[in-house]
C-alpha cells in the first residue's frame, strides 16, 4: 500500500498483540496528532476501501482490535490531552488517547471523580473505555461509562466530523445518538473528543471490608443478602480462592488463603455494621481497612487479571458474563459444575455486586477451552443474563451475542443493529467483520 | 375509515386536547388491553397507511400527541399494570399506561424509589415519561428517565414485537438501542412493557430549605455557588416571584412574596449549614422544613405549572431551555431583557440546579408570543445550551431543534437521525411529521 499521501503523519510498520493474545498485523500504524489527521487517514482509507482499526491501548480482551494484514491501525495515543476541567458545569473534556489513570489523577487534584473505574484503569485509554462502555469496580453504585458520557466528537467512516449530544446532563434535541456510539467498539467511527460528567469526591468516610469467605457459594449469598437488606455499597468485588493464591504468588499480596476467596465491600463507615450482619456465618476472617490499607486492597483487586495472566501461561480466556443478582447462587453452583466437567478451576474475578462475573479459563486444550467458554456464556443466557457486561464482543463473542439476541430480544433487533452499521458505514471500513456485523453473519449463515 | 377488522378492540370517536392546548381530532381512539391488540392496530394502520399517535396521558407540552383528522390514537391507559417489583434485582416491570404516581406509591410501600419525578408525576403515564425521557425535580442528583430505563418491549411500525436491552444494569450485547427508543416521542414504535431500575429509599434524613430570594439574579448565583462549593443537593428548584403569586392565588399556597421568588433545596441534614453559607446575603427569608411541611413545598412546586396555566387564560407556552450551569447568571439577565422587550413577565419555573429553565410565556398576541419563545430558545443555543431539557420537541420546537443541531452538532447529525427514523418506520406511520422528521424538513426546505 502506498501511503505517500499521508507521509507527514507519524507512522510505523509494526506487529502488535492485544491483551487477549490476538495477533495484530496491519499494513501500517498511524499516530494522528489531531482530528484533522484522523480525518485525512479516514478519507484515505475510504478511497482505498481499507479497513481501519481504532486503537486505544490494546487492552481489549475480546479481539476488538485484532486485524490480519489488510488493515491500518489508528493509534490514538498521541491525542492524549485534557482540554478542560469545568468545575462549575461539572464535566471534563478530553482527547481519546489519554490514559484513564492520568485523567483520574488530574481530577482528584481538583476534588472530582469520574466514577467508572475498570480494573484496567492504569493501562487503558479513555477512548477505549468509551468505545467499550467499560464498567468498573464502583459500577455497582455508579454504573458504566455509558452513564457518564455526555457528548462526543466523532470522525465518521465517510470522513465527516460530527458532535453527538451536548455537554449538558439534560438535552432532548433529537434521538439519543451518544449512546449509539458509546459501546460501539470502533465500528461506527473514531472518537476524537469526549465530554464526561464528573462529580465531587464524596465527603463521607468510606471503609473497605475484606471478607475472607468460607466457601465459593457464600459469595453469591452475601450479595443477595445485601440486596434483601437494601444495602448499596460503593464497591462489591469478589475474587475466588485461586485468584487469591495467584495474587499472593505473583504480586506478594500476603492475603489470607481460604476456601471461599475474598469479597471486598467498600461502604460508608456508618453502614459497616449492616454489612457485617449480612456476612455473619459466611466468613473465616474479616478485616476492616481504611486509608492506605484500603487503597492497597483496591489496587490488588485491580491487578487480579494480571496475576491470573501470569498464572496462565498465556492460554487465558476472560469470560465476562452477567446474571441477574438473584441468580448468583445458581450461577455459582453451575460454574462449579462446569469446572468439574472440564476438570479445571476458573479463577473467578468479578464485579459481583452487579452480577458481572469473569471466570478465567486457562485450559490448555483449545477445543475444550472454547467449549467451556461457550457453556458458561450459554448458562448466562439461560439465566436471563448477558454474554457480556463490559468487555464487549469483538470477534470472540459474536456468535454468543447472536444467540442471546435471538433468545431474549428477537431476530429483528440484530437486524436493526446491522442496518444501523450499514447506514453509518456503507463501505464497511470501520473495524469491520466484528461485533454486530459478525454476529449478524452468524445469524444469517445459520439460515 | 372502516374499523370492522378491529371491532373487538375497545374504541371511541372523540376529540381531545393535549396539555399545551393543541387540538387532537383523530378518526378513532383505540384502547388496547394488551400487546396483541397493539400489534393488530399497528398492522391495520400499516396496511392502510394510517398515522398512529401513541397516547399516554396527553400532558405533552410540545404538541407531541397532536393530530388532525387523518390518524388514530392508541391510548395506552388500559395497559396499566405493575407486572413485577423485583426486590433483589432492583427493577420494576410495568405496562406503559400506569400513572407515575401509582407506581411511586407501590414502590414506596416496599421501600424503593424510582428517582425521576417530573412535576407532572401525578398526571402522566410511565410510557409517556419514557417516550419523552422526562426529567424531574430530583434530576439534579439522579438524572432523567434515560438513566433509569433498562429494557423495553416495543411494537415496531411494521407490527413486529422486539425487546431492546436486558433487565440488567450491565449488558454489552450489541449497540445500545434502549436509548434510541427512550426519548423517541412515539416516532419509532409503541412501548408495551418497561423495565426500570429502582433503588432503596435513602435512609439519611433530608431537609427542605425554602429560600425566599432577594432578587431574580440571586437564583443563578446561588446555583453557581453550590457548584463552586461542590454541593450536590437532591433537589434544587426555583420558581420566580410571579409564580409564587400564582401559587398563592390559585392554590392557597400561603408563601411569602419576595422580589426574588422561591428556591427550594433538599439535602441531607448534615449539609444544611454548607447550603446556608452559599445563601448568605441572597435571601429575605429562609425556612427549613421537614416531614409534612417539606412534602407540602414539594407538592406546591410540582403544581406550579397548574397555577401558571390558571393565570394564563390558556395562551401559555412552556419553554424548556437548558443552559450550562455556569451561564445561569447570564441567561437570567438576558431573560429579564427579553421580558422587557416584549413587555411581559415570564413566570419562570425551573429545575434550576441542572440549568433547565421553564419560562412560561403568556403573551396574548400569537406572533409576539412565538417570537419571544424563539428568542429565548436561540439564547440557549447561543449560550451552549439546548432548546429542550425534558419536554421534548413535538411539533413546537422542530425548527429550533434543527437550528441547534446545525450550530452545535453538524448537519449530518440530523441527517443520521432522520435516516434512523426511515429505517425503522419506512411507511412513515408512527407519529409522523413531528420531532426529527419535522426538523429534517425545516432543514431541507431551508436549502
Ligand atoms: C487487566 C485488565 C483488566 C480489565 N478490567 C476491566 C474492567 O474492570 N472493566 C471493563 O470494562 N473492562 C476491563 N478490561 C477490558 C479493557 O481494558 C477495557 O475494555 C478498556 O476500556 C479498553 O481500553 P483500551 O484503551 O485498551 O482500548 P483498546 O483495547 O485499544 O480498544 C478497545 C475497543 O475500542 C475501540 N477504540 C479505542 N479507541 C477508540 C476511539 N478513540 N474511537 C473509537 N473506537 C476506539 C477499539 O477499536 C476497540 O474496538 C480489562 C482489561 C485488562 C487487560
Ligand atoms: C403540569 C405539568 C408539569 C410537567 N412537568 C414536567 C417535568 O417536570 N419534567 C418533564 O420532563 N416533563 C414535564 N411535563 C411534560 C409531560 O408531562 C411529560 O413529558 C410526561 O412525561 C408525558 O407523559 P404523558 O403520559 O402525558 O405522555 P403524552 O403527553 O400522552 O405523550 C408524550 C409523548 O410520548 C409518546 N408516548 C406516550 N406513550 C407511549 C408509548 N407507550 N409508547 C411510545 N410512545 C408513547 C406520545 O406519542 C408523545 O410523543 C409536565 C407537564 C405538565 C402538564
Amino acid at each position: 500500500m502506498d501511503f505517500t499521501e499521508l507521509k507527514d503523519i507519524e507512522q510505523k510498520v509494526e506487529e502488535r498483540e492485544d491483551f487477549s493474545g490476538e495477533k495484530v498485523r496491519p499494513l501500517g500504524v498511524f499516530f494522528p496528532k489531531d482530528e484533522d489527521e484522523v480525518v485525512r487517514i479516514v478519507r484515505f482509507a475510504k478511497k482505498n476501501r481499507l479497513p481501519i482499526i481504532p486503537w486505544g491501548q490494546g487492552t481489549s480482551l475480546t479481539g476488538a482490535v485484532s486485524c490480519d494484514k489488510n488493515c491500518i491501525l489508528v493509534d490514538l495515543s498521541k491525542m492524549n490531552k485534557i482540554l478542560e476541567i469545568n468545575d462549575i458545569d461539572w464535566y471534563v473534556r478530553v482527547q481519546p488517547g489519554i490514559k484513564l489513570i492520568d485523567l483520574f489523577e488530574e481530577l482528584e487534584k481538583k476534588g472530582f471523580m469520574l466514577p467508572p473505574d475498570p480494573a484496567s484503569f492504569f493501562l487503558c485509554s479513555v477512548g477505549g473505555a468509551v468505545a467499550e462502555s467499560s464498567g468498573g469496580m464502583k459500577g455497582v453504585r455508579y454504573g458504566s461509562f455509558r452513564e457518564w458520557v455526555l457528548s462526543l466528537r466523532v470522525v465518521l467512516p465517510n470522513g465527516e466530523v460530527i458532535k453527538v449530544g451536548e455537554p449538558l446532563r439534560k438535552n432532548r434535541a433529537g434521538y439519543d445518538l451518544v449512546h449509539l456510539f458509546v459501546g460501539s467498539e470502533g465500528t461506527l467511527g473514531i472518537v476524537t473528543e469526549i465530554w464526561l460528567r464528573i462529580i465531587p469526591i464524596p465527603k463521607r468516610k468510606m471503609v473497605m471490608i475484606a471478607a475472607m469467605l468460607k466457601d465459593f457459594e457464600s459469595a453469591g449469598e452475601v450479595i443477595v443478602g445485601l440486596r434483601k437488606n437494601k444495602i448499596l455499597p460503593e464497591l462489591s468485588e469478589y475474587v475466588d480462592a485461586d485468584v487469591v493464591k495467584a495474587l499472593n504468588k505473583h504480586l506478594s499480596a500476603n492475603l489470607k488463603e481460604t476456601e471461599g476467596g475474598m469479597l471486598l465491600i467498600s461502604i460508608e463507615e456508618d453502614s459497616v455494621d449492616d454489612v457485617l450482619k449480612v456476612l455473619e456465618g459466611k466468613t473465616v476472617d474479616i478485616k476492616i481497612a481504611e486509608g492506605e490499607e484500603a487503597e492497597k486492597l483496591y489496587s490488588l483487586r485491580s491487578q487480579a487479571a494480571i496475576a491470573v495472566k501470569a498464572e496462565s501461561n498465556k492460554v487465558f480466556y476472560a469470560e465476562d458474563i452477567v446474571v441477574p443478582v438473584s441468580k448468583l447462587p445458581e450461577a455459582i453452583r453451575r460454574l462449579r459444575e462446569i469446572g468439574e466437567k472440564y476438570n479445571t478451576k476458573f479463577y473467578v474475578i468479578s464485579h459481583i455486586g452487579d452480577g458481572n462475573l469473569h471466570p478465567n479459563i486457562i485450559i490448555e486444550d483449545k477445543v475444550a477451552r472454547e467449549n467451556a467458554f461457550e457453556e458458561i456464556a450459554r448458562m448466562a443466557i439461560e439465566l436471563g443474563g448477558s454474554v457480556s457486561g463490559e468487555h464487549g464482543i469483538g470477534v470472540q463473542k459474536a456468535k454468543l451475542m447472536a444467540e442471546q439476541i435471538v433468545k431474549h430480544n428477537g431476530v429483528s433487533v440484530l437486524d436493526l443493529m446491522y442496518h444501523i452499521k450499514k447506514l453509518i458505514d456503507p463501505d464497511d471500513i470501520m473495524n469491520p467483520d466484528k461485533y454486530v456485523e459478525l454476529a449478524y453473519k452468524f445469524l444469517t449463515s445459520r439460515g
